[in-house]
């Protein structure tokens, strides 16, 4: 927001900047108290990392590249997420939950995604031993009592949007059958079309989500997607903890051995474990019906837009 | 924490770990329900900005650079702080708080100082048009409730450590005075001798503190210092709001003027404000009373140490 910029929108969209901005602080205040009762210990973020999240492969991801900085003779990776150093949290730690910033340097052409920024805040959690029937079973708890807790807050009526109704438990899909159904671009079809958020399971994609040992080629993993056209609300997964197909699905990837080999060295005794993380701002997106997700931003972070400050 | 480091350790140390882990988780969810509680919005932080914090001028800093990064045509500065950030944030949302990562790459020889790490979080606040009594007057607020809210904490029995005794109001004193009787590293020698922390206020240094303007030479800031030899605590000021001076400063003190076009753009209706931030892991390694805060950090980010994770 530029002094320019604010003049321009004129005083009732900085009325409605406000309310936004309102209702974001009370989702996190909402957000810090459910993690706190459910028993979760709260981390501070890191954001140099010497080694991070790929982010692939994925055939939808178009991050440019990892910011990498030299620092005393060391090399560190500026975090695209915190999910290896999650795996160590929840060994030393138990139950954690971050709320981490990412940064993901996106081609400009997500401009116009609507959900894409450059940087953004994960909501990011693990439990040890946990399945994914648990991580699912806790988010729903989350999302239904934060839409209980919100549901008279004026930035709703401020802002002229119905306030979520939550209902889970919700369905669950696979990808397979989302695939079927819909295509490839099955996340947005299927979004358009729900009323409700739902579960979209199994994805093929980086090597920290468990392969099921029983059904190979299939993976242990889940995302929720919110209705009305607003895709992925958060993506999670059982934990691959074992050595040996972390190391072969790395090099089938091929993954680059020096970005990994911080995280490799101490891999050795992971614990199985599940989790999950919710971006707060496509949150916030969903519960105001923004029409991009940097609309929800006090310093826009939209990729292919230029940055004011 | 690596796998090997926690076996080296061993049990009782990683249980020690676990303690000083749970305070801190606390310590957050009782700092995020004070802001809350005391009217501020709380907003996500930002890690690239087109301008930040220079970090100087100032004698006793020793970081090594600050990390640019170039995204489709711009260039991003890794936040050192998010001082500038909050300027706007602060005319255009009111009282603003934010739990804010900050990467300060400092000099190995900062490995021994026992308060140094080169990346740490901050809880930044700014208040608009407050004066620096009422920034102080707030601290004091948050200190007395934080060793109320915690005197019986688990953790501290575990530590065997006294829970801290915060007894405000605080002493206050100008850097002048400080200097006069400890002479140049009086902050080390005063904090020493004290049993409470203490006020240090009139501090040379960044552009965005206002200078006096009843008493040129003199700035309208101040830091709290924590007894016991542990330091400063926290760091704020009355801010300055009128271009013509910023700008005399930035030139005064040689600063880069490209680092500072995107700030100085949208400078132009800045309004009067004050705040302060302090950091976590100094405010979590005085509680715990641990010899170099980097004890207090499951992932480790001390200057000069080899970091593992």
């Amino acid at each position: 927001m530029s002094g320019a910029e604010a003049t321009a929108i004129g005083a009732s969209e900085r009325e409605r900047q406000r309310a936004r901005l309102g209702l974001l602080s009370d989702v996190l205040l909402e957000t810090t108290r459910f993690f706190h009762e459910e028993g979760f210990t709260q981390l501070l973020p890191v954001m140099l990392g010497r080694s991070t999240d790929p982010l692939g492969p994925d055939p939808g991801s178009s991050v440019l590249k990892t910011v990498e900085v030299d620092y005393l003779g060391q090399r560190f990776y500026l975090m695209n997420s915190m999910i290896l150093h999650k795996q160590f949290a929840v060994r030393d730690v138990g139950k954690v939950w971050i709320l981490s910033p990412n940064v993901r340097l996106e081609s400009a052409e997500r401009r116009g995604s609507g959900k894409h920024l450059f940087e953004f805040t994960q909501a990011d959690f693990e439990i040890p031993r946990a399945r994914g029937a648990d991580v699912q079973a806790l988010v729903e708890r989350y999302f239904a009592r934060l839409g209980s807790v919100l549901r008279d807050h004026p930035a709703f009526l401020e802002l002229e949007v119905e306030p979520p109704r939550f209902a889970p438990p919700w369905r669950a899909y696979t990808t397979h059958e989302l695939e079927a159904r819909y295509g490839a671009a099955w996340e947005e079809a299927a979004s358009h079309e729900a009323d409700q958020p739902f579960w979209a399971n199994c994805h093929r994609r980086e090597f920290y989500d468990r392969e099921d040992p029983d059904d190979p080629g299939h993976y242990l993993n889940y995302d929720l997607i919110y209705p009305f056209g607003y895709g992925e609300a958060l993506s999670g997964a059982e934990r691959e903890w074992d050595l040996a197909p972390i190391r072969a699905r790395l090099a089938r990837d091929g993954m680059p051995p020096a970005a990994f080999a911080a995280y490799l060295e101490r891999a050795t005794d992971l614990i199985p474990s599940a989790g999950a993380g919710f971006g707060i701002e496509r949150l916030l997106r969903f519960l105001v019906r923004a029409s991009h997700v940097g609309d929800v931003q006090l310093f826009r972070r939209v990729p292919g837009e230029p940055t004011v400050m």
